[in-house]
């Protein structure tokens, strides 16, 4: 018999992109951060760095660059990428995929534990990879990949659509 | 007060590379894949389709490309990208970085699902993905990015050494 509460936090689990003005605090957003850390990583690598943005001043400068974020969030994570340890311990292939999926499978579990606590969050792609990095004094081998904004969702999301699962899984084989 | 089934779940799962002969239910798998597909999905693409090998013969010759793949597990789960439609509504990033990341983020959630089921799993990247692709006849557009072996597994495995969280975080600055 599966528990449910798993499945439970999977369904529950939201993009938010209109929060309330609450806070949240640093040591709650460490509480993701460990469930995120235990995502697998190809070779045990760990080529990912976590960034906790919520000095008002430092993200309203990374919003201005992050057409992915909205809703005005309190706090912005910035996951990103160590490419020199990506790079020396896997290669090109390393730094060019393998710590972006690492850092995709961290993301995933930090925002079903912060479904779990009544936190909303949404993964963003859309910003300025580059300008980010300056932003944050990142060093050059530093990469900003994803961000996901956290905070107090203002209002209920409903469930978003997905294709049936007949058309997105196969049995063995490829049918047109 | 968070609820501890999600942690415990994110903490127990473990990379298998070691599986009994015990077969998975076909049933089984689909459900696991629902979970995947309740991942975010950058502008709702979904660009994902998730292939379960399960039939003895086309397991073993993609096993035989797939050096990732450890301990013979009955299912592998091919995760794919559809290009087609990856490019078509995300350009050039949706099909070199999107469809990848919302694969990952699928990929954890299956992998958290199976380990509520006490099912083990482990995903791998080093496989050749060209000839999967020709092995499971798919079309020119649908590229294997990542496989996860799905099983029983035959023996407890020690959680996987972690980074500190000091080392890997950081709070609005960076520090060397």
């Amino acid at each position: 018999m599966p528990s449910h509460p798993l499945l439970e936090c999977i369904n529950k689990r939201r993009s938010i992109r209109k929060y309330t003005e609450e806070p949240v605090e640093y040591a709650d957003i460490l509480m993701l951060i460990e469930s995120g850390i235990m995502a697998p990583s190809g070779s045990n690598i760990q080529p990912w760095k976590f960034i906790v943005v919520d000095d008002p001043q430092i993200l309203k400068m990374i919003i201005s660059f992050s057409p992915g974020v909205n809703g005005n969030p309190p706090c912005l994570l910035v996951l990103c990428s160590d490419q020199e340890l990506a790079n020396k311990k896997g290669g090109k292939l390393g730094s060019e995929y393998l710590a972006l999926m690492d850092i995709c499978m961290a993301a995933e579990n930090i925002m079903l534990a912060a479904t779990d606590n009544g936190l909303g969050t949404c993964a963003v792609k859309s910003f300025e990879s580059s300008i980010v990095q300056r932003i944050l004094n990142l060093p050059e081998h530093i990469h900003p990949e994803l961000m996901i904004s956290i905070g107090h969702s203002s209002k209920d999301v409903a469930a978003p659509r997905r294709r049936p699962l007949e058309e997105v899984v196969f049995h063995n084989v490829w049918k047109a």
